[in-house]
């Protein structure tokens, strides 16, 4: 079993972050954590080797996906090994001294405090506040115990430091899912059937009629299934485009092999960021 | 021409929000402006005839589609009929009476005191506190005149309330770029050409294989091109899918026309969302 010297997780965010839930389901409970400030660190943190894993958020289904980090991805050369979802969920929290009736403000990322509009509009009395972080703001809660103060965040942040949940999921849409990928160092070998797996490439065609047409026939000719398409346009260059593809298969099967072979022929750009087995 | 009583535009954020900046292209200077706390709150005013006009962010460079807004496009029916892209620069601002040595602070939006980490970095003096908005930080500096304090905001937000800029183009990236959308309450009556014209279109597919290769055959069979092509799962009905499609082309055009019959023939699931001239 791996000790902890070598499963030090990479995240985003203060400890009860969403990344960091994501980190414990997808490198488990016995891990060193390392809370980042940047995602950019994220990276910088596993290349160096102070971490040997790397969890980041990919895409959320109200917000889109994370260009940012799909850009990392391409400049620092760290495979996808894993894949999670979480539900987005937030909680009202306070400290146990502050009882429901004296809370008159809440604290959290304007994100957060976005997604919980119908909340602050039934609750007149509770001023929302905008924070750098949602689980940076029940950490202030537990530093600072400001009186007639909450925070918004996770369940996992009100764990952690101390805090109760006063009111559960108090978001707006409850179709709100975020998908992380783990990230490694290096591609592990891959061992046993392949039968779940995905695999996430990002490529360019030439900016010719039906050539994006053309590449997608690879895969709908072997018929390989997509999950994922995505197009993006590069604003340093206009009229050349990105496209993420993610799809069912490894890259060591031999259907996958020979449809990226044939993507290759008509990419001007082609890379597989990895192939992972989803962690439900 | 249209007098500000026909032509009152709704958007997301203060005065001076980048999205104030896209209504001014989109809808000129003759405009009575309407800013709303939300986006539900711009489709809502649009809808009960309050606004003739909305404008709002449907993708960023950085951070991807606004889905937010694609699922209000869907259950509000209010066609798309004009489109632009601004680049997202950020300035350090503040009021006159404030030397750029006090400062000691700056307020902004989190996303945007994110994209300027370099900045921060460079002057460790400067300390980035969280805001609930860009141009309302700069509102702020003006109805409270706090000392040493300062805003991240864009240029127009300066001028408006009257403070001046004490660093350009802070942002770590250029390439940071936001398209939005003009939307009015119904269709406008087409004259003239279409060249250069774009129609957004929003579809579902069976799940089936190859499904959706076969609905871009509608477009490349017929030599559309695309400009933007987009996947997204639907949380609450795992394995299905929308797919937003951009492409050249009117619905008035006969090629188009005969492409969306085409579509509609595969598709479980289809709307036109409007055409429109891209202003540059």
């Amino acid at each position: 079993m791996a000790n902890n010297r070598e499963n030090r997780v990479a995240f985003q965010g203060e400890l009860g972050a969403f990344s960091h839930l994501a980190a414990i389901k997808l490198a488990g409970t016995r891990v060193s954590l390392l809370p980042c400030e940047s995602f950019k660190q994220v990276f910088e943190r596993l290349r160096k080797g102070e971490a040997d894993k790397a969890v980041i958020p990919i895409e959320n289904t109200l917000h889109g996906s994370v260009h940012e980090n799909y850009d990392y991805l391409l400049q620092f050369d760290a495979p996808i090994t894993g894949e999670t979802t979480l539900r987005i969920s937030h909680n009202l929290v306070a400290l146990p001294e502050v009882k429901r009736a004296q809370i008159v403000r809440a604290f959290s990322h304007p994100v957060a405090l976005n997604q919980c509009r119908r909340f602050f509009a039934e609750h007149p009395r509770i001023e929302p506040v905008a924070f750098y972080d949602t689980a940076g703001s029940v950490k202030m809660l537990k530093e600072e115990r400001p009186a007639g103060t909450a925070a918004i965040a996770s369940e996992m942040a009100a764990e952690l430091y101390g805090a109760q949940i006063i009111e559960r999921n108090i978001e707006d849409n409850p179709h709100n899912f975020t998908r992380f990928f783990l990230l490694t160092k290096q591609t592990p070998p891959r061992k046993g059937r392949t039968t779940g797996w995905k695999t996430s490439i990002v490529f360019s065609t030439a900016n010719t009629p039906g050539a994006l047409f053309r590449a997608m026939a690879c895969f709908a000719l072997r018929d390989l299934n997509l999950t994922k398409i995505e197009s993006r346009p590069l604003p340093e260059r206009p009229w050349e485009y990105l496209f993420y593809l993610d799809f069912f298969g490894a890259q060591t099967d031999e259907k996958v092999k020979r449809a990226l072979d044939h993507l290759q022929e008509m990419a001007t750009f082609f890379k597989v960021m990895g192939s992972y087995r989803p962690t439900p």
